[in-house]
């Protein structure tokens, strides 16, 4: 591994401690920001209930509205119930058939999901709401983008919003405050099928 | 926006099923997974506290050391406090003075983390151990990365570690099971420092 001197290491100290002292003295100012976590990586839901965990921590009022009911996304019910002042918490994914047989019932679940979005956004008592897997819903024309945008671009100026999902739209991210891009690097399951691999590469 | 027929609808959707059922079936072979949250962007942190809040909502036991102790990591600490039973949370960084001065100190301060982490990998009891920037602390060889690799190699098959901070080492990321990149695509703090872009982008 190459040494590095104490004069590259002060330099790269000095460096974080400028970009964090710049976030803290961003947080005083407590904008209210729209975020969204996408790509086909792991992580987007959990970041968001890492922040959720961290708002709540807070005393601050968080509402969550899942569009997508994942199966392995039950852990968190729990621990939310026991915040129950706090968190407002609605899978609102259960009734998906993702039956293009039956769209026109996925577009009402989609739209009974995203009005509760839109009453928690409109209500200033709600500091931070999670659209949970969003993007997915958008991506499948389930709601109209436009009506989406101009709710989150109307949204109280204090009001953190996160969104999430892969395939964001271009335009939602273009308005967002802060986007990151989970992406899929290594995955066990993915493995499962290149198992041959492992004697190529180690 | 491109119209999807049905037959690409019904694909997407089949696969997202196979992919789901995949992910249950692995699971249910609970198979203890090093897993790695590294890159640029946000999100790292926070996806690992995600985890720890299903975790802990499954009844599963979670340790929590933090290596790097960082200004706008306090949220979750009032959380944890009501979850003491499954929880034990460490945030050891606070001695880092990042001053090459005094190397040995914050060397010191390393181990002692690393310690903790070491004996709650080496103690079954715990489901779920995330070792919080140790990417970090590897980076400034504060710890020997043969050591960790070792340690981490040497895991409870059933017990989940979770290593988070940028720049993780190859070695590492070679030996996890899965790991994500968090990359970041806008951030406010940054943006502020470039206003002048917004003219030209939008």
């Amino acid at each position: 591994m190459a040494e590095r001197t104490d004069a590259e290491h002060n330099a790269k100290m000095a460096k974080i401690k400028v970009a964090r002292d710049r976030i803290v003295e961003g947080k005083t100012q407590e904008k209210g920001l729209l975020i969204v976590h996408t790509g086909n990586g792991k992580g987007k839901t959990s970041a968001a209930l890492g922040m959720v965990v961290r708002a709540i921590g807070h005393g601050m009022k968080v509402g969550v509205i899942q569009f997508v009911k994942g199966a392995w996304e039950t852990g968190e019910k729990p621990v939310f119930d026991r915040f129950a002042d706090l968190i407002e918490f609605k899978p609102m994914g259960e009734g998906f058939t993702w039956d293009t047989q039956d769209r026109a019932r996925d577009v009402a679940v989609a739209r009974e999901a995203w009005d509760e979005v839109k009453r928690m956004i409109a209500d200033p008592s709600y500091a931070m709401v999670v659209a949970d897997e969003l993007n997915i819903v958008l991506r499948y024309d389930y709601l109209p983008l436009d009506e989406v945008l101009a709710v989150l671009a109307a949204k109280p100026a204090d009001t953190h919003v996160i969104v999430t999902g892969r395939n964001a739209p271009q335009a939602l991210i273009d308005m967002a405050d802060l986007v990151t891009e989970m992406t899929l690097v290594k995955h066990p399951f993915r493995e499962q099928g290149v198992k041959a691999q492992k004697g190529i590469e180690f």
